[in-house]
C-alpha cells in the first residue's frame, strides 16, 4: 500500500487514505478513510468516505458518492453520478432537535461484488447487495439484491435479463 | 448572523451568504447570496444560489443543488446529489436567440418544511412543497406536494404511506 | 475561437479547450479537449470531455457531465446534474481482468439537437438523439431517441406530449 496515488492532479483532498499500487485520482476529489485497491481509477467530483473500501482495477467515474459502508469488489465498474446509500430512515436531528450523531443512526452496509458494472445516475440503496457481475442499468434505483450475473434497471429496479436464462438451454416446447 | 462558518474547509466559494452560529461547510463548495440557520451541515460539491434558504440544524449533504427559490425549513435532511428545480420550461435562449436573462423566466419557489427528509438522488421540481416530517425516497422526482408526514416514492413520486394512517386506529371489520 | 473563456473564476481546469466568443465557465469546471460555442454558459461542479462538442448560446447547468461522444447543438438548456452515457456494457476491466483503454469499447455518440430543453437529473443514454426544440423532463432516463419538438419523461422516458399534435388541427368527432 501506498499513501500516495500513482499520480498528481490539482485540487485533491486525501486524507488517511491507504492506497494500492498505480492508482490514478482525479482532481476536485474527496477522500477519506478509506481503501483504494491496486490500479483503480477515481474521477473527478468523487467523494469516498471513511471506512468505504474500493478493490482492485476498479473504475470509478466522475460526480460519485461512496458512503461509509460502501464494499466495492475487484474490477467493478461505477457509473458518473452513482450513489450510495447507508441509512433507511434519515434524519438530520433527533426527536430532541440535537443533530444527530453517528451513534444516533444505524449504517447498513452496501455490498457491489467482482466485476459487476453500476450504470450512471444509478442509487444503491442500504443494505443492497449487487452480485457478481451484475449489470445495474443507468438511472435505476436500486432497492433490493441483484443476483450475479443479472441485468436489472428501472425504478424501483427490476430484473431485465437473468443470468440463468443466458447460461441454461432453451426447450421453447 | 455570522458572515463565515465555524469551520475551515479548503476550496470553497463564500459569497454574501448569512451564516448562522455553528454552521459547518464542507470544501467544494459554491455558496452565493444565501441564508444557511444555525448548526447546519453542508457537504462538499454542494452549490446553493442566490435567493435561497437553509434553516436550522438541516443536514446538506454532498453533490446537492438548492436553486434560487428553494427554502428549506429547520432540521431538514437533504442526500447526495439531490437537485431543485425552479422553472417548468427551461430554455437557453429567447425565441429571437438571445440568451435568457433572470428576467425572462418565471420563478417558482419550491418549499421543503420542518423536519422532512429528501433521500438521495431525488429531483425536486418547480412548486412543490414537501410537508413537515415528510419523507421522499432515494431517487424519486416529486412532480407533486407531499403531504406532512407522508412517504413517497418513484419516478413520478407516489406515496407509499400516509402519516394520517399511521396515525389512525384501525378496525378490520 | 478563443483559448480562454471570457470571465475569471477560481478551481477551474481548462486544458485544450476551443471557446467561442464571450463563453462563461464558472468554477469547480473540468473541461479538456472540447469545443464550447459562442456566448455559452457552463456552470459550477460540470465536466465536458475529450470530444465534447457544445454549442453556441447553450446553458449546461452545475453537476453535469457530458461524454466523450457527446454533441450538443446551439440554444440547448442542459439542467443541473444531466448525465450523458457513450457505452451501452460498461466494464472496468477485459476479460484477462486488465483494465479497459479506449481501444477495448465501442464509443457510441449521443446528440442534443438546436434548442432542445433537457431537465435536471435527466440520464442520455448511449447513441439517443434529442430532437430540435425536444424537452426532456426532469429525472427522466432517456433510452431511445425523441422526435424533435416531443416532451418525454420518466423511466424509461415516455413521450407526454407530441409536437405533431400541438400543432394539428384537432377534429373531435
Amino acid at each position: 500500500m501506498a499513501d500516495r496515488p500513482a499520480n498528481e492532479a490539482p485540487y485533491r483532498l486525501l486524507d488517511d487514505v491507504a492506497f494500492g499500487d498505480g492508482v490514478h485520482v482525479g482532481p476536485f476529489t474527496n477522500l477519506y478513510g478509506c481503501q483504494v485497491g491496486d490500479g483503480a481509477r477515481i474521477g473527478p467530483f468523487v467523494e469516498i468516505q471513511r471506512g468505504a473500501s474500493v478493490g482492485e482495477r476498479c473504475k470509478i467515474s466522475s460526480h460519485t458518492f461512496i458512503c461509509e459502508g460502501g464494499v466495492v469488489g475487484d474490477e467493478v465498474f461505477i457509473g458518473h453520478g452513482v450513489t450510495f446509500v447507508n441509512d433507511t430512515r434519515p434524519r438530520a436531528t433527533n426527536d430532541d432537535g440535537t443533530l444527530q450523531g453517528s451513534g444516533d443512526w444505524e449504517l447498513i452496509p452496501t455490498l457491489v461484488e467482482r466485476r459487476a458494472s453500476i450504470g450512471s445516475g444509478a442509487v444503491i440503496l442500504a443494505g443492497v447487495r449487487v452480485g457478481a457481475g451484475a449489470l445495474v442499468g443507468a438511472g435505476a434505483v436500486v432497492t433490493r439484491d441483484v443476483e450475479p450475473g443479472d441485468t436489472v434497471a428501472g425504478v424501483p429496479a427490476r430484473v431485465l435479463a437473468r443470468a440463468a436464462d443466458l447460461r441454461a438451454p432453451h426447450s421453447n416446447g
